[in-house]
């Protein structure tokens, strides 16, 4: 391992960065249950559309290995509890059931349950330098179209620790800078979980490139400033039109970005991209508990017996993103067709 | 007293509800000097411009009761410094300057310390009770802007809190609920101190008026889904064409009321308009510090070493306004002749 991975395969067990005790401290944990593996992403220990993926290939890996020598009958009503388990973690980020069903159909391809239990674990492992290969292609492909200086304002997390390592969105800002452009970030905090000042100004921090935390509400504000030169955020799931669910206040971000006529970028993988869905209306959103918002860092802030609204996410329509990034090129504008031209070229 | 009042004035001491322990705690606070009135303003013990303003005039009178049996000119330079003092709490607020020259004019009339001293209490104390009225005027200004039944959508804190008492764009909602009207209250939670969920949903519980806390970022979200038919906030200083600076995160509410064509309404005292300005562009915007966005309730959340930009205030422009709601009457559009009828008339 060349650089430090978010989630990983060693010895037999799955290692993942606690996520939710970042930046404080640095905590390496280790499972070896596809049970704790689901409860991993379900408490968010890993988050992001893309390494939620490659941690269900992994859990799906265990579950695989525990069953091995089993007669097939079983193993196989063993993975199907597995994978029905991690189905049930987080609804809307696609790629955890893109990831599901690519490890499945390659059990089905395979009789034995030893043979089948090691094809799951090498493919769960090549799914993990993969996602790399796949970020820094998007990088290559989304740098060109960030401005040469200026300000890039980002949601959420969509760096190392939102995929295996490199990052999406956050990825393409660090192919831009590589690529010598001159860029500030600033980096929307993120409520309620806040990823954005905990987990994105923490990579940028260690890597050296200028970044800016603000509320959520300023993004409009530093925009009418003409600090922002362009958006670019991740992606939970793509609908074939282009409409793109992502954390919630994406939404907001693209309608601020237009009316400042400021660019607005998705970057994700082409394993977010749902073409069973025509466009973002049937995306299902999960809610979250209402503690995210009514308590910060363990502390009850809001008053007691208050009600609340808590969607992880929102969808943006494709008519606000100017363009969709992937690791097979970009769709400017996206559309049906450029969508669909990705995996057909 | 009938009601609970944020701020007053009782033997001879100023007596205000600490704004920073709630809703966990309700602290009663009592002030001798004008130094002790300054630092509540400056950290936020009290805040919101109409209820800054009143507390500036009673810690005036503090310090002219102090001084009231010195010679007339120790008199005059004992409450030029207490104003001084007083005037570099915040910068934004245009009321906290407004109430100061309020009294000093008093002053200048009076050149007898002891009897100035005595109308400047009494003229602190009547401020006291004419904000109360000034709110509820508003109220009934601004209650039929209001639809009979939906959402309304609120930034920071406009109630009791932010004023004396009933509040400004908070007590045009209770009006409209008063007078019969359906009303839902989506609340911003407001970063980075967070006045709405802490301040104003501890308002609306206490009334029984139907609310929702969101976090900042979700206000597109809700507004796409229909759920918003009105916004209405306060502000803290207009200028003479209507430009409003109001709580940070305003504006991004502003922008995404006109892309949903969401009518969005100011509601503030005329002590809140600054006609020196022609317009928004030389509003002061006070910047205040970073630990506000990095720590929350004592404990810190963001990276060592990360930048932040915390602006308290932004600037809406009057062309986002469909109306601005004052005690003497409404001006809709917002203009220089609409703002300017309102004094005139």
């Amino acid at each position: 391992m060349t650089e430090p991975r978010t989630v990983w395969w060693e010895d037999g067990r799955v290692r993942m960065i606690d996520q939710t005790r970042l930046p404080a401290v640095e905590v390496i944990l280790q499972f070896g249950t596809v049970d704790e593996v689901a409860e991993a992403i379900e408490s968010m220990r890993v988050r992001g559309a893309p390494a939620i993926g490659v941690t269900a290939a992994l859990g799906l890996a265990l579950a695989a290995q525990a069953a091995a020598s089993k007669p097939a009958a079983a193993f196989r009503a063993h993975l199907a509890a597995a994978a029905e388990r991690l189905r049930r973690t987080r609804p809307t980020a696609v790629n955890l059931f893109w990831s599901i069903d690519r490890l499945l159909l390659l059990a089905e391809a395979e009789p034995d349950p030893a043979r089948a239990a090691a094809r799951l674990i090498a493919e769960a492992q090549a799914m993990v330098e993969e996602d790399v290969q796949i970020n820094r292609a998007m990088g290559r492909h989304g740098a060109a179209l960030l401005p040469e200086r200026g300000g890039v304002l980002t949601h959420c997390n969509t760096g190392s620790l939102a995929t295996v390592g490199y990052g999406t969105a956050l990825g393409v800002v660090r192919a831009a800078v590589a690529s010598g452009k001159t860029l500030h970030v600033y980096v929307d905090e993120t409520r309620p979980r806040l990823q954005g000042m905990k987990l994105t100004a923490w990579e940028l921090l260690r890597d050296g490139i200028p970044a800016t935390v603000i509320t959520d509400n300023m993004a409009g504000w530093v925009m009418r400033q003409g600090r922002v030169q362009a958006v670019i955020v991740g992606a939970d799931r793509i609908a074939a039109n282009g409409d793109t669910a992502n954390k919630i206040g994406t939404y907001s971000v693209a309608v601020l970005a237009r009316a400042h006529q400021i660019p607005f970028y998705v970057a994700a993988p082409l394993s977010t991209i749902d073409y069973s869905l025509a466009d973002g209306d049937s995306i299902p959103i999960e809610e979250r508990a209402a503690e995210e918002i009514t308590h910060v860092g363990g502390q009850q802030l809001a008053p007691e017996g208050v009600t609340v609204y808590n969607p992880a996410f929102d969808v943006t329509p494709a008519s606000l993103i100017t363009a969709i990034i992937t690791e097979r090129g970009v769709a400017q504008p996206p559309s049906p067709a450029s969508l669909a031209r990705l995996i057909n070229d």
